[in-house]
């Protein structure tokens, strides 16, 4: 039988050609079907839904309808240089090899970065959690107040460890907290000078040397106990508690002399430290800044983690970055929201506090639930084991002929060690040890809660000491220079507030993270159509690799060779980015869209100044552009001339014409946003782009856009020079309820050496460009350990899936816009295609007048549809923009689409006169359980209206709103920035 | 200075025993204090609460209260012989180690269980998740809408593929699903005898002969072509399509000889290969069965994985496990339950139709899912892909003189091969390959969704074949051999309906996940009081090492050598386990409780055969004991003696003297659950053992509340011969939604040869015992993947925290008896002590006379409470028993114990006449939104009394019950246990 079926196989290879074969095999299907490949299962429409939507819209192929809708002459006509796509299980196993060639050896680098045990518990329920990561920034207060309830913990615990009155919901990185110090105190007392430790990080010092240049302020780097205000010119003084080699000092005298002179005091410090050590607060800070990473965030090669800042009340309105504060609802209950949102950029625009935009909310609030987890007692019992066993470590070295040059410490030593630093280094490789080395020969040694004995009496080998932990530990003199045995320990009280009391069991802190994630919408729910923001699928393998504990367990600074892994990862997502971009390069330091901004900006600068332009400083900003670019502009010390917007929405071009030429001597770019923000392809791009360049001006593309752009048409190649891209809109990262974010830059070849970089101290040399730029984060690679998130995102789409998912975007913004068409008009298209981007605004100004309706109410009346409202009121006053992505499907944006004509049917019926213009299930919106099910009902609708107003809305999957409509001006009087007293035991 | 802090260094040390320093150092606290340790996470209750609670009941420690509740005479007073506690950090480092002594190879030994491509988003927002992972059985509908929309969808799945009319939710493994086929043929036409086909995978074969054996089956392995029905005298015949060595053969001639002569046909079948072939409905099965692994569940190592069962409308009464079906709740809407529970041991007992409790909903709800996910094109794509690949490698192999014996094939290929076996042997072992090697030199291969190119060429080099598929694959003679060329073609339609055609984009998978996780409580809301369950945490540190790949990625008959991990596993697994029972050794194998009974029993027998007394078959069971005691003894042979209880519900010691002495020469064995099921520790249970032994009997003591003993007593020192383990209650393994659970036996020494083991084929052998006991399970070390999770428990918690955990335990059902106490008479207490042991009974049953109140009205008004009811009518009917667990803290003790009180004075209301007998709000709970947001409302109470009954119950937190009460006999009247139609587009 063997042979004869091989004869026969035989016999079947001559009918090789044979056409009834080969028909057969056709109808067949393909040998290797692709189960539903990531682009099918990242892109929501099926086929037959994008056909149907392509026929209501008049196109018959994906093609065609892009073909109109982006310019011809911009467009990229080639096929993406991205190599195919993997399976979504081919990739696991491509990046955990790639993982693995990074290196975990133990840190004890310090330097603001330790390791520290995350709780498996807030690891899984939060941090892998989409319903907590997939949360936009809380702007809607009355589906959000999980977060905000877990943010204003996060606050509490600033305040409390530092002793200052507020803190805010978290920055982006020790660095930029510091940063954004030294600007308030240049804007409270309008100085020029400041002074900052030369005891700080010098990452910390780089940060706040880079920022404060481009603001024209001086920067002095001293011995703060030598420091002279007796000029009254110092805006601020900047030192670190424990400073950067350990050292605990007394500033008393150095805060009054300040204080004196009307110098503000900022402290840079280290939140576990103070929970054995006297705050900052009582020995006179005005301000505190640093990161709390450690407090149950991985290291993740340096980001992102939750940047702090607190400061005194008299400087709460200067104090940027978001803050959480308390209010009340429209039922008079406490609720929680965003407080004096007035001082942020999207109101303020170049004159905000900060041009931060993304804050890093998904860290805070693991910070945060692990200070609820642990309580008070628990955060000082770890920090009492770092303590103790430090002390441990210096009284062995110390017995041996090292010397430790603290004379107080909390968990980090300067040793000047007995033997060669040469031995030293390769007795720790040896051992895996990675340690911080001084240019002076001396070696650093920062503890953190995983050190264990072993970990010690491998330091005790690493410096050649006999010891063992074992036998020291119990000794009493060991505990001679403790803290608590010092003037610098701390005797008041902190996390006090139930809520850091009450969660300490896994069952109560699971629930209590179960009872806030339900509060909040989130992409779990529904769709999020924020316009500019791109809400879309942050898939579970793209976000599996966040876990991976050879990306988490990466200390920033470690060895470049330890980090063979990260950098490959980098490599392989510049070279895809640089072929989607069309630029040459990218910088991966910016954690956040805004510092990209920045960034990009900066490097602009600093060309005009390499070609002896350093004179050039005008940016043109159309008034159209997101508040945060002229923000950014103004950081970046330009001058800034808007550009006017014609009555279509598309930027000026003759204005634009002349403002250039007009300061052709002084132009120093363009930022212009593509497709433009009002959502429209603007046909002139590349005219603009022409016509700055030849005043002599650069072209910043801001890339909030990009989703309308990936494989149809690159900013690098129709006239920019430089692009931040933010990973976490177009690029998958999820959005956290308000960070992290990632906002690296691109930039032509030309840009190149004016990128952001220059570490180099401890024996870690890094540069990205070769200018003096400086450095923009904290951390070299940024948020380093998101990134692969966005690399995922990119090897599983391929360029035929990655085009696709653009013009999906495309498709469904249009179809939408179509749909609502008959109710609500689409307020710009393109003039030549009339087709919107991947985003549109409808018009509801005219409401104000024929009915009171706001956007506002037709956002809290969404909220009972179980929607989170589209942008409002941006870029256009008094309408809302809004943005499907490529992710929701069609059934979805039929559901929207279906509330949104309800709505318009109620606004119709305040016009008619049915309803009352103030009694009416708008501007009564939203509508909570205890108000439907109250028994007092007397509104002018039924209850079943209020809660379940359209067929969709069903109780098996309606989404309740916690608060009804919150009252914003009430919270910013009375401003409370800290958890509220508990009245209910239960609720805790 | 460093020499001189040197010197005072050793000043200090001569201070060495000065008082002053020492007691300086204890107010100082200890030098390394545990931040938050493990049994602090664990034990609900914190340690000022533990006191106040003993205060209440009159004592001023643990040990002096379980010093008084457990029985002097059986008090284990030495510490438990385990080793002192990991924290989480440390003990997820340890297990990694363990884990990666796995090796993970290709598998292609096939056998029923396949590599597969478990979708992330899956794995994570289910098997990761403790909304999911943490549900009870759906006993309770109206709070278990979305489990029992899931389990509809596996059993339309199974029913759809299979062609038959009706399926149940799970059973536990193929081996059990043959086995309960077999028992079905047996019940439905008594008669004794069996006929399995020798072409069975022979863990089938184990398993049935092992069931069948005790029943006192006949069970004949043939070639099923030669089977000979005409003596009516067969009861059932089984088969598998396709075959274990991947032959597809059509039966339908000895179908219709079987069924001409009264003989039920059964079919083991592999649901991914019929969505190529015809189904087993079409060639005339009666049943259907398998395992449904394959479908988006790992591999690990055996188990958990879903074992499915099918059949054909009439014999739907005699049909083993659970089954959902569609039936409509008060308010007349549709709405899922248990159909058919009358068939269940709890009600049955040993008339049950089986005795499996614990089904596999967990792993039962992935598949489903899986199948939601690719819906019927995606699945048939896998299946065409993996069957195509076999094709190009049966194609390879021929052409190079292997044979092939499979006439026609999916999967699996039987080649004899050109080369000798042992160089087959060592190539597959340089590239990593296992395969099967058959007693006669062939070699199996089968393959799955994974396998990629570059697998198909190393096997090419394994067989010596100079092939690539990259050459081959294009070749028209390759499909020669297709299925969907043959006879064996599908034709027929499956998984139409639309909940499997409408969430295929990740957005829209991870909403219905959320959607069906959100109606259904579990213990990320509120306690689950479940008497006799054990519901307590199951934490993320003890989850975690079950996503580990060096886990899941093990087939369980992979090389005893590449699993030295697992083995590690399981030896300190059972050493702990040893130590906390008193027993000498483990056996892993069983995966259920019932499981355990099951094999303990057969142990017992086994061990009187051998000495001669295989007449000894008489089992002693207290009246009072869970239905699945009698259940397992009938299903091990036995015959059933009931010992009465007494008035205090206590054994009845002298009746049980009576029957064992009446008895003596026919004793087995008494089966009895310690503490009682009453919630007692008897105090004579020590003298009922003697008393069995006295009368040659032996001791089955159930494991079931084992939980009350960890630390205090030892079932083997105080009589015990054999206990089951329900790791799924004591130790930590979470409920699932209904399974997983495991069951494994610990015996005394003189019943280690009777163990179950035996798997000796395919070059791999293992024996647990020496016995012809035979095989339990279909894998031998049963749901070996989940074993992780009680290791780590015991790991983690130590001696002393597994031994608080326990006094807590009884702490807190004291508690609560105590609070409940002038409200609820807890019908059953220890007559020496005054106490209950871990759980309690509160008589419910005068409210029947006075108010018209049943324990189900009560149940279902705790719904509203936010809480799942306690166990309900068991033991004793009219009765609620309810067990907090230690994990529970005091305040949702009290937050219970205040919804009870609540429902007390509500039934006092309708005792004093306030309310109407049918008209209140225990008859008409649980309350819907729906409900209570209705305009009509025309009940006696208030919205608010229907929907936040107490001050505890807000909107924030409320927990909705998505049904409103289930009308259980409409649904087993109109029997739908496949999805109903849908009618509105938006619900999916």
């Amino acid at each position: 039988m063997h042979r004869a079926v091989f004869r026969v196989s035989r016999r079947m290879n001559k009918k090789l050609t044979s056409v009834r074969w080969l028909s057969a095999a056709k109808a067949e299907g393909p040998m290797f079907p692709q189960k539903e490949d990531f682009p099918g299962r990242h892109i929501g429409p099926r086929d037959a839904d994008i056909i149907h939507m392509l026929d209501m819209l008049g196109f018959r192929s994906l093609d065609e309808l892009t073909d109109k809708a982006v310019p011809k002459r911009i467009k990229h006509n080639k096929h993406l240089d991205i190599s195919e796509p993997l399976t979504e299980y081919d990739l696991i196993n491509r990046i955990r090899k790639i993982a693995e060639r990074n290196q975990i050896w133990r840190s004890y680098i310090g330097m603001g970065y330790h390791n520290c045990c995350v709780p498996h518990t807030i690891m899984r329920n939060i941090f892998e959690n989409p319903g907590w990561t997939t949360q936009y920034t809380p702007y809607q207060p009355e589906v959000s107040q999980g977060r905000l309830e877990g943010l204003l913990n996060y606050q509490t615990l600033v305040s409390d460890l530092t002793g200052l009155d507020v803190a805010n919901a978290s920055l982006l990185d020790e660095g930029t907290a510091a940063a954004e110090a030294m600007s308030l105190c240049y804007r409270h007392n309008k100085r020029n000078k400041l002074l900052v430790s030369n005891m700080l990080h010098p990452q910390t010092i780089s940060v706040v040397e880079t920022r404060c240049r481009s603001l024209g302020l001086t920067v002095e780097t001293i011995d703060v106990f030598e420091a002279d205000f007796s000029n009254r010119d110092v805006a601020g003084i900047l030192f670190q508690y424990p400073d950067t080699e350990g050292n605990i000092h007394d500033f008393s005298e150095v805060a009054d002399k300040a204080h004196e002179h009307g110098t503000l005091v900022c402290c840079a410090t280290d939140l576990l430290s103070l929970t054995l050590l006297r705050p900052p607060s009582e020995f006179g800070a005005d301000i505190a800044i640093g990161t709390s990473q450690r407090l149950g965030v991985p290291l993740g090669y340096g980001g992102p983690h939750a940047g702090f800042f607190a400061c005194t009340q008299n400087l709460v309105r200067l104090m940027p970055g978001r803050m959480i504060g308390v209010t009340r609802d429209a039922s008079g209950r406490d609720a929680y929201r965003l407080a004096l949102q007035t001082r942020e950029q999207h109101i303020r625009r170049d004159k905000a506090t900060s041009n931060i935009c993304t804050a890093q909310a998904l860290l805070a609030n693991m910070s945060a639930m692990f200070a609820v987890y642990h309580g008070p007692q628990g955060l000082k019992d770890i920090a009492t084991k770092i303590h103790n066993t430090t002390l441990v470590l210096q009284h062995g070295l110390e017995h041996d002929n090292n010397k430790v040059t603290n004379q107080h410490f909390f968990d980090t030593l300067r040793v000047e060690p007995r033997l060669p630093i040469s031995e030293i280094k390769a007795r720790a490789q040896e051992k895996q040890i990675n340690l911080r080395y001084f240019d002076d020969g001396a070696v650093g040694v920062a503890l953190d809660e995983t050190v264990n004995f072993e970990d010690i009496n491998d330091l005790f080998y690493v410096f050649d000491c006999p010891h063992r932990v074992e036998n020291l530990k119990d000794h009493p003199s060991v505990r001679e220079k403790a803290v608590y045995r010092s003037e610098f320990k701390r005797t008041s009280a902190f996390l006090t507030h139930p809520v850091f009391n009450s969660h300490h069991s896994e069952t109560r802190i699971v629930r209590y993270m179960k009872v806030l994630e339900n509060k909040d919408v989130s992409l779990v729910h529904s769709m999020i159509p924020l316009g500019s923001c791109t809400m879309k699928l942050n898939s579970t393998t793209e976000m599996m690799p966040c876990s991976f504990k050879h990306f988490t367990d990466i200390h920033p600074f470690a060895p470049l060779e330890q980090t063979l892994g990260y950098h490959q990862l980098f490599a392989e997502l510049e070279k895809d980015l640089c072929a989607i971009t069309g630029y040459d390069k990218i910088s991966f330091q910016p954690n956040s869209g805004a510092q990209g901004e920045y960034a990009g900006l900066r490097a602009i600068h600093c060309y005009h100044e390499a070609r002896g332009e350093p004179h050039r400083d005008v940016c043109l900003i159309p008034v159209s552009a997101h508040g945060t670019n002229p923000a950014s502009a103004q950081m970046a010390g330009m001058t800034i001339e808007p550009v006017k917007v014609r009555q279509d929405g598309t930027i000026d071009v003759v204005d634009l014409k002349t403002k250039a030429e007009k300061f052709k001597d002084r132009l120093s770019c363009v930022m212009i946003t593509y497709p433009s923000t009002n959502g429209v392809f603007e046909e002139t791009v590349a005219d603009l782009c022409d016509i700055v360049h030849q005043n002599g001006g650069q072209v910043y593309l801001d890339g909030a856009n990009m989703n309308a752009q990936v494989g149809l048409c690159r900013p690098g190649d129709y006239g920019g020079d430089v692009s931040h891209l933010n990973l976490h809109k177009t690029f998958c990262i999820p959005h956290g309820g308000g960070g992290p974010g990632m906002g690296p830059i691109g930039v032509k070849s030309h840009l190149i050496p004016y990128l952001p970089g220059k570490y180099f101290y401890l024996g870690f040399t890094y540069q990205e460009g070769s200018s003096p730029f400086g450095a923009v984060s904290a951390a070299p690679w940024g948020s380093s350990a998101i990134l692969p998130i966005s690399w995922a995102y990119i090897k599983m789409m391929g360029p035929r899936g990655l085009k696709k998912a653009t013009q999906v975007a495309i498709l469904n913004a249009n179809y939408m816009s179509k749909v609502l068409g008959p109710h609500y008009k689409t307020l710009f298209k393109s003039s030549v295609s009339n087709l919107v981007a991947h985003e549109f605004i409808i018009d509801t100004r005219d409401f104000k007048k024929t009915a009171n309706i706001e956007p506002a109410d037709i956002a809290k009346r969404l909220m009972d549809f179980g929607f989170h409202a589209p942008t409002m009121s941006w870029p256009v006053p008094g309408t809302l923009m809004i943005e499907p992505t490529e992710s929701e499907d069609k059934q979805e944006l039929d559901r929207f689409c279906e509330a949104l004509i309800c709505i318009r049917q109620e606004i119709r019926d305040i016009e008619e006169g049915k309803f009352d213009k103030r009694l009416n299930p708008l501007k009564m919106a939203p509508h909570t359980q205890e108000q439907v099910v109250s028994e007092n009902w007397e509104r002018p609708y039924t209850r079943e209206q209020a809660a379940f107003p359209a067929e969709f809305v069903k109780p098996d999957t309606k989404i309740w709103p916690t608060a009804s409509r919150i009252d914003d001006v009430y919270g910013d009087k009375h401003l409370v920035c800290t958890c509220p007293p508990i009245l209910d035991e239960y609720n805790y």
